[in-house]
């Protein structure tokens, strides 16, 4: 993490360090030959909001507050004026507990949810797509100059998708600086992540951009409707509902992002053509 | 499908004829220029066991019926021994509901928990885990000229991700021959519509194999486990609590086939090395 601190001017990236998070295993290759592989950890860790248990996470396990501070925000469990006294992270029951100072409007739902006839998941669901209804995401920059080098940098940061493999990465960007990269087994996790630290850290969104690994499906778009983020960029493709749901709630949406290639699916306005195609950019 | 039927031997395959799947939009590249794209569509299916809303699950929509089936029977919400009387699909209320005679396990289990304070989330989990410890799966022969035979074939295969990519495909194999091949936006949602079918076409699975574009993951090799499906192979990574179920319940389970290559991290005793290696396979 130094060396890419040094390198990239990063807040937090990828704890490499963290032998914790990797575990040697060994396998048989095609020819018989035994040998010893570096693979990702995944532990399942149990979200409670007060007293209420959430949701079972399967994750690697690194930055367990992040990653419930952010499900439950992401989630809209957890809302902006809901005041957090307090985040308990037990290592040995693998549960994270967030505490409010009074009961938040997700208690109350689900109790009433429960008379009736429904089971939390779809509660969950439910609030995650009524809570994006409103939102319309804040006019500013996204030059073609920063996706480019973005992409190089984040291709080139010591990671553990780098290392390991079997991992997706999220990166809370600045014009063309990467902040925070995160990683995760699921790219959700990894998102959950950034917005916790967001939160935490109570930065800014309208001037970043998030960039992900991962598919722009649905889920992904509605996190980053949630944090409130207006670009969301990444190198894999994209599903019609999650460009439907970045148009309405007017996110710039950018897909296939290799090389000097990139398609913007949704908030072209936003998108300023600076870089110079004709030589290598970044 | 006609097509794939004729070429592969398949029983049912990518249904590419279905166009609800698929939408076209338009989107500007890096040169500013408009053209239209073709993506895979995502639609919310919510699932009822009886009077029990269990989960909404995002997908591209086909085979509603299996993918309902599957996932209870995957999250061991349906046992074998539960006798299935109906299976309600809604296209326009986007639900399906599975009927049983008599009111399952689960119900009585979710009851329990909403009176203590765990949400239903956690206790899918919790049964999933639960139903492996007892399984040790039957042997099989593996060889190694399946495995070629398969990976070629399936990248062959007709498919919704050779047309429109940000797709997972699931495939069930006997020996070197493809049977069953399905796709959705989240791996496991493609494999859940392959244990659905499994269960409605009373499909042995000792004689089967898996075949997941999806890394192997602890909750891909529950499922398939779940299913009684002795091998598990993907192209794609793993991760440590994936081997180590794997090898829990004596699952051959071979990762990064690609080529002629690939890694055995489990079951080796079912591999046979019948493929020679100096040799283009298939």
């Amino acid at each position: 993490m130094e060396k890419n601190r040094k390198h990239t001017g990063m807040i937090l990236g990828p704890n490499l360090r963290d032998r914790s998070l990797v575990s040697t295993i060994s396998g048989q290759d095609e020819q018989g030959q035994i040998s010893s592989f570096s693979v990702i950890e995944e532990r399942p860790l149990s979200i409670f909001l007060n007293s209420q248990e959430i949701v079972t996470a399967m994750t690697i396990g690194d930055y367990p507050e992040y990653l419930a501070l952010g499900f439950l925000r992401n989630q809209n469990l957890l809302k902006p004026e809901d005041q957090i006294t307090g985040i308990d992270y037990d290592e040995e029951l693998k549960t994270v507990i967030v505490r409010t100072k009074t009961e938040t409007n997700y208690e109350q739902k689900l109790k009433r949810k429960i008379r009736t006839s429904g089971c939390a998941v779809g509660t969950v669901f439910g609030d995650m797509m009524e809570s994006i209804e409103d939102i319309n995401l804040p006019l500013c920059e996204v030059r073609t100059s920063w996706l480019y080098t973005l992409s190089r940098k984040i291709n080139q940061i010591k990671s553990l998708y780098l290392e390991v493999g079997a991992i997706h990465g999220t990166v809370l960007c600045k014009e063309d600086r990467a902040l925070v990269y995160m990683e995760d087994v699921g790219r959700h996790n990894a998102v959950d992540k950034v917005a916790g630290w967001m939160l935490r850290n109570k930065s800014e969104a309208e001037d970043k951009m998030l960039y992900t690994t991962g598919r722009l499906t649905s889920e992904m778009v509605v996190k980053c409707a949630n944090m409130g983020i207006p670009a969301l960029v990444s190198r894999s493709g994209f599903t019609a509902w999650g460009v439907e749901l970045a148009r309405a709630t007017n996110m710039t949406l950018i897909g296939r992002l290799r090389g000097n290639r990139f398609t913007c699916l949704s908030g072209v306005t936003r998108l300023v053509y600076d870089a110079d195609l004709r030589q290598k950019n970044g």
